[in-house]
């Protein structure tokens, strides 16, 4: 097994470091340099054709891409600790948790990354207007999660689990582009403050 | 049990649709108009506070809310025929497709329906500009499914599953909102008449 990663900041990628350092696995990685568009060359497209990272090699060549369908792989070979939920309604809750971080916030912040940032601004036309206008929704939507954590210590419920691999991992990322955590956001902040003290943060 | 739905042509009640009728499952349903925002009405916000369709109802007042997590749900519950996969492998596989359509697929399709359709346009700010160029980034994303699927009838693999749901929904929504078939797509056409064909489509 051979694991395709970038470093810090891309969030993508620190979200499987992130699953394997709280299930305690290790695995082989290989860092691409996404400023140096290695994701987009040929060999590596043959690999995942959608140019992107991370993606997790087989013994076989089989190739998994997507952060979060690398970790589902890695929970059935390794359940314990359960990340994804155990019972049915647990799976279900902390799945919709993990899609509404990607729906509500990834993607607000995502638009942020590509319209506004001068990072980006080589790589597309940037609708720069569009762009400064998903920082309210991502203002919002971070203040809707502040919300739902009122009274939680874990997003999905009463225990750590791939939704706040997901949070931790867009909220810091969005910290990184320049998006700081809302003053008023006392819930968020005091679960950042939780997810960010676990070990597994400073081993990925 | 009870789905909370909302009718064509939105295309994330219809995901659980097709969902249920290719497993052959009934479940009571009640529809919300979403054109009268009653998805948004304070009974509805106290079951899923994200104010959004669909959503499952469990006898005891527990709510699954998002298309796919609701899907997951009932996969647990009624395991055959599988629409996300038996081995760890084929699981992974599909759970990569359905991220891939999102992604690439239905996030531009909905920038383009929030952005640049005259439907929408009394619901917020409309960035026309950035919802014609989405426009071409779904044309992209349409050419490139089109290349994944030469010479596979099924967009994960050897069987119908949950990532051709999720692509048929996109592409359906896409093209009521004006958004056609590229013409030299012939594996997607191929495939959206093979899938189109089925009896769930006709049920859902």
């Amino acid at each position: 097994m051979l694991l395709y990663n970038a470093p810090d900041p891309a969030p993508n990628p620190r979200r499987v470091r992130l699953f394997l350092a709280e299930k305690g696995l290790d695995i082989p990685m290989r860092d691409l340099a996404i400023v140096e568009r290695e994701q987009k060359a040929p060999d590596f497209l043959a690999k995942n054709p959608a140019g992107q990272l991370p993606a997790l090699e087989l013994d076989d060549g089989t190739v998994i891409a997507e952060s979060v369908s690398i970790c589902r792989y890695l929970e059935a070979l390794h359940p314990d600790p359960p990340l994804f939920g155990s019972s049915p309604e647990e799976m279900a809750r902390i799945d919709m948790w993990l899609r509404r971080v990607e729906n509500m916030l990834m993607v607000p912040v995502g638009m942020v990354w590509i319209h506004s940032h001068p990072f980006t601004a080589g790589l597309g036309r940037q609708f720069t207007d569009f762009g400064e206008a998903s920082k309210e929704r991502v203002a919002k939507a971070k203040a809707w999660f502040d919300g739902q954590l009122d009274g939680s210590d874990y997003l999905a419920g009463e225990r750590y689990s791939m939704a706040d691999i997901m949070l931790l991992t867009t909220v810091d990322f969005a910290l990184w582009i320049g998006l700081d955590m809302p003053e008023d956001a006392g819930n968020l902040r005091d679960w950042h403050d939780r997810v960010s003290t676990r070990e597994s943060v400073q081993r990925a």
